[in-house]
């Protein structure tokens, strides 16, 4: 019987979301969580590995069982198993042929930024910081030349193990929200790196070191080392994942994660 | 020369505010880090001691200081001797009758509470939480009874040391705000376990267990036992003090904390 779960938790305590030799993935105590309800090891796939410090409002796993368990044993079960900083938010059988990574149509990433003159404490490791005042129009300006399908190899990782560096940017959105600015991105998927470079990209323009057309600039120079450097990993939330209707899923295949907007520190 | 400082904190990692002889307390690495600067031991006196787990968008602090250095020295040089969850807002010379406790005339807090099925992840440990479904309708007619001079001998923690259990509460709002629930409160001052257990009857009258006149028995009882249980520390920013106007300080004594309204994990 395959299951689907989706998952929140705060990345800054983990070494990232896939398994490591030492067992401080998020991946590890997922799946260690897992084998206390199973009786026996269990392995998950993942919908978008998520980096180091980075977080998730909604991720989504699968997984095989050859036990019979209540479906609420793999929410309450599990979470009795699992660290604070990591929950199970829902459980769902699902079809034999859906695959968390591969059923997925479209992953949506949000980035919180502080723009302070000095660095966050109450949300320290939650939220991304810069010291420079920042100019939201041009920032605005600048995500509108992301949207669209184009040749990322300037906002990708050296790493990044992808076959092509062309993705289709759907949204790319900069909102203010309190005394934050907010980065939303939505694509079919994403290169390593990406959402970081392109909000170290967007911080630069706002920050009036570069022009917004420096975007366009990036995409036809396709070269990692002009661009600026990745941005934190505290700030960025692995926060919605898209799959077909019809499959069962929370949202009809729309998954999203809570926004706590009332977070106000 | 006295200073006064402001402080925001994640007091997840902390054991309160107040010193201990581990060194444990927010307290104590604020001292330390001010000692640093000072090149000798430094006290400093708070508006608003926080428990174990509670933090700080606006906490206040005055020192004094008997060596000569930039102001800003108060600030960044400070801030590379704090670990990571603690920060130093402003510092502003002061009066030296100035007193961060006893020249307050308010202090503002926000309960910040998530109310789902299962428990917060992403924001383990700077958010409250309640299973139980919140009417929220009856939360604010209840919030109400709580406005104005009282007997809060139901609401105040066993151990508290105030000579009195008068207090005015000059607001008590509870608002939704996306996927959270905030309570907001403003006092002269505070019992202790005040606000935690204000919330903890909020929460009973939210979830139907009681009506909203029961805050007015509660009130007449003067009996802690009768009152629900205090409330967890997660979800209790201390966010802002109010002081005299003229005295020199941020918000001509309005002092408030950053809102990060940005941060929908």
């Amino acid at each position: 019987m395959r299951i689907a779960l989706g998952l929140e938790y705060d990345g800054s305590a983990f070494c990232g979301w896939q398994t490591q030799p030492n067992g401080g993935a998020i991946q590890d105590v997922v799946e260690r969580a897992l084998s206390m309800i199973e009786q026996a090891p269990v392995r998950v796939q993942c919908a978008g590995r998520t980096d180091t410090g980075v977080h998730a409002s909604s991720q989504v796993v699968h997984f095989d069982s050859g036990v019979k368990r209540p479906i609420t044993a793999w929410v309450r079960g599990v979470n009795a198993h699992l660290p604070d900083q990591v929950v199970v938010r829902w459980a769902r059988e699902v079809a034999e042929d859906f695959h968390a990574r591969f059923s997925a149509t479209a992953r949506h990433y949000r980035y919180v930024l502080l723009s302070r003159d000095v660095r966050p404490a109450a949300a320290s490791g939650r939220i991304g910081w810069t010291h420079w005042p920042l100019d939201l129009d041009a920032m605005q300006s600048a995500a509108a030349l992301l949207v669209g399908e184009h040749d990322f190899s300037s906002f990708r990782a050296a790493e990044c193990q992808a076959a092509t560096p062309v993705r289709t940017l759907t949204q790319a959105r900069v909102i203010r929200a309190g005394g934050c600015i907010v980065f939303e991105f939505s694509a079919n998927a994403f290169l390593h790196h990406m959402v970081r470079n392109m909000v170290g990209a967007l911080v630069q323009i706002g920050r009036g070191a570069r022009e917004p057309n420096w975007i366009t600039e990036l995409f036809e120079a396709r070269n990692r080392a002009l661009a600026a450097p990745t941005f934190s990993p505290c700030g960025l939330y692995l926060c919605g994942i898209d799959y077909p209707p019809g499959l069962g899923l929370p949202g009809d295949g729309r998954v999203r994660g809570e926004t706590f907007e009332g977070l106000l520190t």
